[in-house]
């Protein structure tokens, strides 16, 4: 097999309470990558998306990723990749991860899967560092696994896939531009020990809730104190599309990664819909171009087509 | 039935990382109250151990309790309690925890279990702001439900009771004082946010290794960056001990409560026995009195007799 066609899906990050350790993968969107071992030595990129992203590789982060991977691996000259990027960059549904979690998976394929997951997501954490400046497992660890995951430690990586029951995820995307480097400097780097137990109490319960499949502790534990409050600036209407979604029966949601976009989650499709009708409701009336969409929960992550 | 006599059980709060929000169960030791209905108005309280804890019901953690009770069920008037102490006040295990627990299970039994154990928790609560200056559930509520006991919020009170494999807990108590005030004015106000991401990576990974019964999860989870570095310095010898327990097979451990004990979790009764010896070893060099002993988790919680 010299070349592979993988399917590499969005991920919501953080899970509102969950800051930098939770994360979902999406059923869709998904990012296309066709990838091929080459006789030219390193990685060449065509892109067959709009997005005009690098074709230096040292500059893309499914390149990045790519090239790391090349390191250890003495009898492969080079790869070529196809890359249709579908997830818009800066979306905050885990464009970049998706983009080196999809040539990992996919280049493992093509080494008849030698690396175990974890070691495929701590390749593509060197092809996020291109995109956000840190490296963060939160969306490549949902992308590569597929479901929940927890990251309990960055170094070493500690991975934990974690059950949950039937779920339906909304996304309000507004075109609007929020970087992640932005997202991070607005949090402060102190906060009250008060809260810090506040969040782990609801993370805890928010893991409890997904291992128990018991939707009104889910519900009940997706509440941010310490992240939520300052990014939300970033975001407008943030607090009015978050009211209107639990009063269309959303269980709770939030920042979706860093933003802009929002996520919400529900228990059954019928509820997804009528929470997507409320953001729209929301945001037709700001002037803010946006997109929504309804996704399950991705058991599998990146997946070869 | 007017008279019922109960066993209420020791308890580990906090769980190293879970500070504020964790607890667990043992075995033993174990208080014993004789609760009676009397035709006195109010509560008379009767000590039989060597204690001398207060029996002016209004300065005593379970007559706080029961009068607490008392103003909701008009047609009783009063308690008598025979109280017989056998966790020593102060050690950090839960002793006025029990006091409070015990015997509001015992007045549920006499009232024909018209309370549910969240209520019963909600009014022991009183009586522990008696001893500790501060309504926290975090041993009441494992006293009350047994096992391992999660508490996601204490207003509104969500209390949920995590499943978790076979353990062994081995208990070092170092005979000295810890005041609960000057444990918790130690810890510093202000945390910084990358230790609360790291404590709360820890307290999620820990509840899906007691859900999950993955043992080693468990252990890589046992680790508190935020609290231990201060409350330790009021423990002598405290990382010679954890140190030493950790080097005997234990999977881990901390300061049980606001110490002086000092806890540790294994996976076997011989290798809790082995990890007793290791405490007994350090701690008979150190010139400071001790007790040790061994506890299984307690599933069940306070028990009428």
């Amino acid at each position: 097999m010299n070349s592979v066609k993988v399917k590499s899906p969005a991920t919501v990050a953080n899970i509102v309470c969950g800051f930098d350790i939770l994360g979902l993968c999406l059923d869709n969107p998904c990012d296309e990558f066709t990838l091929s071992l080459s006789d030219k030595v390193g990685v060449t990129i065509e892109n067959i998306d709009e997005y005009n992203l690098p074709t230096d590789a040292t500059k893309n982060v499914s390149g990045v990723a790519l090239l790391k991977m090349l390191e250890q691996e003495k009898n492969i000259k080079g790869f070529h990749l196809i890359s249709n990027k579908i997830i818009k960059p800066g979306s905050g549904i885990g464009s970049s991860a998706a983009s080196a979690a999809g040539v990992m998976v996919a280049a493992n394929y093509l080494l008849s899967k030698k690396y175990s997951k974890q070691q495929l997501v701590d390749f593509a954490i060197f092809g996020e560092e291109v995109a956000s400046g840190a490296k963060h497992a939160d969306n490549i660890a949902p992308a590569v696994f597929g479901g929940i995951t927890l990251i309990r430690s960055n170094n070493p990586l500690d991975i934990i896939s974690i059950d949950y029951p039937e779920l339906f995820v909304t996304i309000l995307h507004p075109q609007i531009e929020v970087k992640t480097a932005d997202a991070r400097n607005i949090l402060p780097k102190e906060i009250p020990l008060k809260n810090a137990v506040t969040q782990w109490a609801n993370v805890a319960g928010l893991v409890t809730g997904f291992m128990q499949h018991d939707y009104d502790l889910i519900s009940r534990s997706l509440e941010d104190v310490v992240v939520e409050p300052y990014r939300s600036k970033l975001i407008p209407y943030f607090y009015e599309v978050k009211n209107a979604c639990k009063n269309a029966g959303a269980l709770g949601g939030g920042i979706s990664g860093s933003g802009p976009s929002i996520f919400m989650l529900s228990r059954t499709a019928e509820t997804a819909t009528s929470v997507e009708l409320a953001m729209k409701e929301v945001y037709s009336k700001t002037g803010i171009e946006f997109h929504t969409h309804i996704s399950s929960i991705n058991k599998t992550g990146v997946s070869v087509v």
